[in-house]
């Protein structure tokens, strides 16, 4: 079993920021798999597959770790 | 002695993309330092300084192995 959420995260300009966002996010324990949908400059789309439902704190302070802003669950 | 020489790249748009860009340069043979002053999605400068003067064709192909592209000498 597991669950997909789709985050809005924002600063991400190039492929360097997708590979920095997935790794801290995969090193968040119950993570399965990442895809970033980038817009360069804009509002792209993280989709975090995990076991169970995420704390969004813990992803918060992943993608803060990585350098860039987690604005919340993409609408 | 050395040259320093000042290179318009274009490509680049953040601190990854610095740091790629000056990891392959200071791979090149002769050079001895690396600044860049970035200018996202747009063209950045790229100072290189060296022991002597540089094949410009080794550095277009230092930033094309990065990921960006030399535009020519910065103007």
């Amino acid at each position: 079993m597991s669950t997909t959420t789709t985050y809005a995260v924002t600063g991400m300009t190039c492929g360097h920021c997708v590979a920095a966002v997935t790794e801290e996010l995969q090193a968040v324990p119950g993570v399965q798999d990442v895809e970033v949908d980038l817009a360069a400059g804009g509002t792209s789309q993280v989709r975090v597959v995990s076991d169970s439902p995420l704390d969004e704190q813990s992803v918060r302070v992943a993608v803060d770790e990585a350098g860039y802003t987690l604005e919340g669950q993409a609408p």
